[in-house]
């Protein structure tokens, strides 16, 4: 696969497509055009069949794409079958929010545990997540292997965690704090979840609409 | 201003712009060249004053930007001086979430009140917002000019409810939810947070570093 420096939007439609491909497996289509595909997704058939060429591409001409077939292979290139590990940090509201509704399974990750400053915050399951006292967290890294921390926690800690979490063994941060991370190592992957930047998005395109 | 057809990139690249002018502002700097900014970015100089380019351009050749004067103007451009009104739907954990540590203020937005099947949920303050029963919505939104709707609600109501908002007059949908909300008018601006396109992105980065 011709993979390499893929654009980040690229990588970004992707999950979309999935998304999309899931309805249209639901709804009992096997198989699907680009150009059908990108009037239901407001994208061009051209730059569906180019995003896919990154990967080599997928369909067949004249066929279209194999809708079950399509989502295995972005499912694969996206690591979903993977089993990767991940803790969280912070168990207040937002990360309670996460714990307890967002499936991680579906995206190939297990939460393993849970740490806060407040260890007294049980989580009531299901999932039942048992919850750690933050002195705990190196303790805890030594003796399980883990790959992602998703960041939940006030911002004003947010960076002295992320760094005891990188110097810990953690290579992948998903930061829900409203701070850009600093004194991170570029091998660590970071991936912020900034709710402004969507909320003042979406501001701007209400200002455009009146205009 | 010449701000047609701007691309969503550039525009989803602002908020990114001011969060790192506020740390310079916050540091004493007063200008910076293109080229600076872009370091500290991870953008190129070129980049940088294309997008700026999109809105007529804010730097002066051989001085580059005033820190403050420039975020002045993105910020006016994404609205973040516009006193919009917003309401949000779920009052579970993740709501609760947003309710308490969101700052809407600082994206000039006013959120007025939360919505709950469960209108025994309060919020205990601060800040204090009204919890309504969701029978209560259509009479509030015809007494409340309200723009925007926070869906923080469960996924199998999240349709149903975002067209009875557009119908009650609501002009932009921030939706939480992990659904493609469907029959929404286009003239209705939808922004969506789907935590698990953020995570799958994570997991391919993370399965490139380990190639």
């Amino acid at each position: 696969m011709k993979n390499q420096k893929i654009s980040n939007n690229v990588i970004r439609r992707l999950p979309r497509y999935i998304r999309h491909l899931d309805i249209l497996a639901d709804a009992g289509v096997i198989r699907i055009s680009s150009s059908e595909l990108g009037d239901q997704m407001n994208l061009t058939a051209s730059q569906i069949r180019q995003d896919f060429n990154c990967f080599g591409g997928f369909g067949q001409q004249g066929y279209g794409y194999n809708v079950e077939e399509l989502r295995g292979q972005l499912a694969s290139i996206l690591g979903m079958s993977e089993s990767r590990t991940a803790i969280i940090i912070g168990a207040g509201n937002l990360g309670r929010a996460i714990i307890k509704h967002f499936k991680f399974g579906a995206c190939g990750v297990t939460l393993k545990a849970a740490f806060d400053i407040d260890n007294e915050r049980s989580i009531s399951g299901p999932p039942f997540l048992p919850v750690y006292d933050m002195g705990e967290l190196e303790t805890y890294l030594e003796e399980n292997e883990t790959d992602i921390a998703v960041l939940t926690l006030p911002s004003n800690t947010a960076n002295e965690i992320a760094v005891r979490l990188v110097k810990a063994g953690i290579k992948g941060i998903w930061n829900f704090t409203n701070v850009e991370l600093r004194n991170i190592p570029k091998d660590i992957v970071v991936e912020n979840v900034h709710f402004s930047d969507s909320l003042l998005t979406l501001n701007y395109y209400l200002s455009q609409k009146e205009k």
